[in-house]
């Protein structure tokens, strides 16, 4: 039996760009200038390596108070920038047929509460759909430890365990929990840069993915 | 002697994202659901053959007024996202030096005025430098119209014309033109999409670029 493990920004909802734009806008304010395409690469890894990153790109120290302020300013941002959350093509009818067919599977995200719950609720996801998020683990992608704590969570015995990602974030994480890695293109990365990072496959969105289940063995 | 073309949006100017985001914005008002990536991929090239490709994503024609008006709310949403704009690193620099060098250079958009005003205000640019944008010509990227008029309208005689574009768009138009591309990375594609749509060298963004002129034979 395979299960799937799923992030969320980026390869369930269609919230990347939203994201890179609230974070530079946020930095902008804070007087910090970083190109998009530099964050677009750090968005889905942790937080906390996010700032540190960010520092060493300023060149100064970024203490917790000034990054929880920017996280909050990001949030407000994110959330005036993207009203509605829209689910990429074929996320919700993927996951309705993985549950149709019993396959397990479950959502690791490096994001947080509040901030994914409108995404969660446009995903139409049943109540007993495991959810890992930031705060119940202590390191973020890409440490395996969000893919670890959703695979334990979700109990079950399966033989393969696919990790499903849009960004290298998801693929080196995989990796170190000992997951397949699948990409997706549905977050704005090249298919190089997710093969290269560990991508067993690369597939254009969900809807892509769910036409080629066959091909990771998943039978619905 | 070597000339330069430069493209505008994501190559000198931090602005690929906001076009993203209020690209998708206007159109999800519209009722016409597109993915950011989607979008993404197709900035820099002709609003026609944009149009066309959007037509056919969700299809259904899309007349001239609608297009037009879509057109209008971009450029509103645009200027809200990105009140400021701002060059991306190294652009200004790199410009002053092959101005200081004589080595000629132009600057070839499928934007249009006034979009791109405050852009060019921003590079702090000479005032004899020659700029053609999309109402200068009949076709826009991929087609080599812009890449062509830029170079006639320059008037010099060079032994290697090069196009820095950070978009497949630039690289297939110098490709037509008979000019070679260089990519950037600046905004946002991937490495391997640039080398693999015919960038001769692909470089992280203009400050990478201009440590790199002697690989390029440009003496400044």
């Amino acid at each position: 039996m395979q299960a799937l493990i799923f992030d969320l920004d980026g390869t369930l909802i269609d919230t990347v760009y939203a994201h890179v734009l609230a974070w530079q806008r946020t930095l902008t304010e804070g007087g910090i200038r970083i190109q998009a395409w530099r964050i677009h690469r750090r968005i889905g890894m942790s937080g906390g390596l996010f700032v540190r990153a960010l520092a060493r790109e300023i060149g100064r120290e970024i203490s917790g108070d000034e990054a929880r302020r920017l996280q909050d300013r990001h949030s407000q941002l994110f959330a005036e920038y993207l009203p509605e959350r829209e689910p990429l093509p074929g996320a919700v009818e993927l996951l309705k047929a993985l549950g149709r067919a019993r396959v397990p599977f479950g959502i690791a995200t490096s994001g947080r509460r509040p901030d994914i719950n409108e995404s969660l609720r446009a995903l139409e996801l049943p109540d007993d759909v495991v959810v890992v998020e930031r705060s119940d683990v202590a390191k973020a992608k890409p440490d395996p430890d969000l893919f670890l704590a959703c695979q334990k969570k979700m109990a079950v015995t399966a033989s393969e365990w696919f990790v499903v990602g849009d960004a290298v974030w998801d693929l080196m994480a995989a990796r170190r929990a000992g997951m397949l890695g699948v990409g997706v293109l549905s977050g704005g990365y090249g298919e190089d840069e997710l093969a290269r990072a560990g991508a067993f496959r690369v597939y254009r969105d969900a809807a892509d993915l769910h036409r080629s289940l066959d091909d990771l063995g998943v039978r619905i």
